[in-house]
């Protein structure tokens, strides 16, 4: 039976959610309202536009507004929701009639943490988001002399490469004693450091900022640290990275339950506590599969997928979003960098035991041209060999190794597998010996001893 | 408790044995003979440094000769084996006093199918397979105008590909209808024709040799070709690529039992149907995971693998080989070519019933620079949706993905599994849908029309 879904957003959670409410019956009717002017462009792309690696902005755009025309998928840009409300069936857009929806997906994203921090008012401060004020920002790219990134983030190390890679004299400020400290090991985080020296990137850890500094015209000129690197840092620009936190205003206004992450609760189905809404993607919290802790804030793929479970049954279908494993993996500085589910320092601040064992290989082989290292650690269950995580460092490679452990870690697959695994050996794409797999060898090796 | 093993064979499934039986216990004694001149070399390179793309020969040594006497293996260069006494526990080598053994590992390799075609005698036939050998064509090679490679195996396609890129006139002649054909589907094929088109390759498919013609000083000059482009073709070279045939003569003679693939079987431990004697590598024959059929003439890395699982055994330790489901990849044209287990083609010949879905994906972002074409094939039991295939051709990350999927052959993993995989998503490094999982898509969506 065909029927009326309204998406709030315009992301990558909302325009899954929107294709697939069509998906399981054309002539299922579907609304999506975005505060911006435009929908289905590629927010990951911003920092390497910045970085000069992406000739322009345009090419981050996957579809036109005609497509989703076309699509029979109704986005009415610039339009803000204001309210929910759950009994009547209806969204509120201001100076508008209330709109009636048969079914609901709330897919508002997330918003970057305030980092609470006196000037924040100040111009020159820079959070990366909206593909309109990054055309903009680009353009004030070409006179700043020295940025300031606060926090090593995803985003953080995103756009530490993507500023010194441009030439931009580049700090990176963040208060926990090596990069991406909440996701990957000091020792896979390790070469990316090494590799912002060579760019010339100066790196201020164990440091927090307390305050922007600014001028006289209100703009950012120094912001003042303390801890290791205390003392003030002349800047022309400080982009903001801090943690992305739900956005969920609209929510808690209309009352639906949230989380302990501060994410939206969902079932499997990815609806709400309120029966015939749905949510997706960064304003939502899944747990994990491996701890069932709630976690949110997860890549575009996974809110599109998200989005996709979520429109799949707010359109009548009937879908199941799994546990998540959360492979990632990124560039960061002059490597790839990457992981599964967690590493050593995740597992330790759970208090979950494990076993280790870490391997530096090779992505082809030794004599071939562009044989790049590649560093594997893998993290399994102590009693069943089972892996729980994994964390890599490498020059290739990196995110079909991270996609193919997160499917072990969730099938079961044991060290035991992992050390004997079959290995595609061919000079230009594959070593004699998989990484993997020696990792694997070497954690059982040393139950050995 | 010590003992002494003989090793026949200096390749990868011989040195792996070697320092397997030596990793077991130090005071174990380890004899290897071999018929070349060297050992642990990486044959797989010839054809690389044939295509330039590697400088030198030097480099695909893997380790010098001292350094396997330093780890106490002694290796007898030059030194053939002629017989094996399996009742008298003994090898003999000509002109020598028979040589005793504990436990013996047969690693004796292949052989290419003799072409049974006349003109075999004459000069210009190249057999790629001894690096001193290679050594010596290498600089023949200087002055080849025109070569013929013969079949296309995965050797011949690494040779044909090598000589385009060093700029002879190269003509591939097959039997069969496409490259590869006992491996690959002809549409996974295609793309790799297509780049040798580029590339001026001429191909003759549908096509054998019924004679290799000579001229006055004994040297090849042309081949005659049968079939769709019979016919003679002028040649300065013809690079003889048939099938690798199991080098059993040693074994045969010896009494150990030979299989249905001319392969020497061995059970789990890798060893003969004669106690305390083993097989690795080419000369023998293992089970495929999938159809428990056994096979043989695998990679160097499964050579290696069954070399340290003989060489375990025979030092004294307790491993067992597991079958195989042969993740294979390799660069032919201008692509990456590779696959697990079989495609349609060989599951049409074995009768094997199954469904499939095939996708078109992308190895980067859209946008990002280097972003390369990844094509996915999956097969799957009809039953129970069980992945007992894979074929894939792209520009980036086969070799990864092969890995992944023959370890999900391996583990059950279904195509519900695969179709709402996580994946990595980042610009520079993944695409937001893995053609994997568009591919397990498309196969669960074919079963509803």
């Amino acid at each position: 039976m065909a029927r009326r879904t309204v998406v709030v957003g315009g992301g990558a959670g909302g325009i899954g959610a929107a294709g697939a409410v069509k998906a399981v019956d054309k002539a299922n009717e579907v609304l999506a309202f975005t505060e911006y002017e435009d929908a289905a462009y590629s927010p990951c792309g911003i920092p390497y536009v910045h970085g000069k690696e992406i000739p322009d902005f345009e090419s981050l755009f996957l579809a036109t507004k005609q497509a989703y025309v076309d699509a029979g998928i109704d986005i009415h840009y610039q339009t803000k929701v204001i309210s929910i409300d759950t009994a009547a069936h209806t969204v509120t857009i201001e100076g508008q009639a209330p709109v009636h929806w048969d079914t609901l997906v709330v897919a508002t994203g997330f918003n970057y943490a305030d980092p609470g921090i006196p000037g924040s008012e100040l111009g020159g401060l820079y959070y990366v988001k909206n593909i309109r004020q990054a055309m903009e920002w680009d353009k004030i790219l070409d006179d700043v002399k020295t940025a300031v990134v606060y926090e090593a983030s995803p985003l953080g190390l995103e756009m530490v490469t993507a500023l010194a890679h441009r030439g931009i004299e580049t700090h990176l400020v963040d208060p926990q004693p090596w990069a991406l400290a909440e996701v990957a090991d000091p020792d896979i985080a390790a070469p990316v450091e090494d590799s912002w020296i060579e760019m010339g990137v100066k790196m201020h850890f164990n440091t927090d900022i307390d305050a922007f500094l600014g001028d006289e015209q209100g703009q950012v000129r120094a912001v003042r640290m303390t801890g290791m690197s205390a003392g003030e840092l002349a800047a022309d620009l400080v982009v903001v990275c801090t943690k992305k936190e739900p956005n969920t205003a609209l929510a808690q206004a209309a009352g639906l339950s949230i989380g302990s992450t501060g994410g939206i609760v969902v079932n499997e189905r990815m609806e709400t506590s309120v029966a015939g809404v749905y949510a997706a993607g960064d304003c939502a919290e899944v747990p994990h599969g491996v701890t069932n802790i709630p976690i949110q804030g997860l890549s575009g793929s996974h809110a599109y997928a998200q989005g996709k479970v979520a429109g799949a049954n707010a359109g009548g279908g009937s879908r199941k979003y799994q546990p998540v494993y959360v492979p990632w993996g990124m560039v960061a500085g002059k490597w790839m960098i990457g992981g599964v589910s967690f590493g050593e320092t995740l597992a330790d601040a759970l208090g979950m035991p494990y076993i280790v064992g870490k391997a530096t290989g090779i992505s082809r082989a030794r004599y071939y041209p562009g044989v790049k290292k590649v560093i594997v650690k893998l993290l399994a269950e102590p009693a069943t060999h089972r892996l729980i995580g994994a964390q890599m460092v490498g020059g290739e490679g990196i995110k079909e190794r991270a996609d193919f452990l997160a499917m072990a870690v969730k099938t079961g697959v044991t060290l035991e597998d992992l050390a004997w695994m079959e290995n595609v050996y061919s000079p230009p794409i594959g070593a004699l010996n998989e990484p993997i797999a020696v990792a694997a060898q070497n954690a059982l090796n040393s139950l050995k001893t």
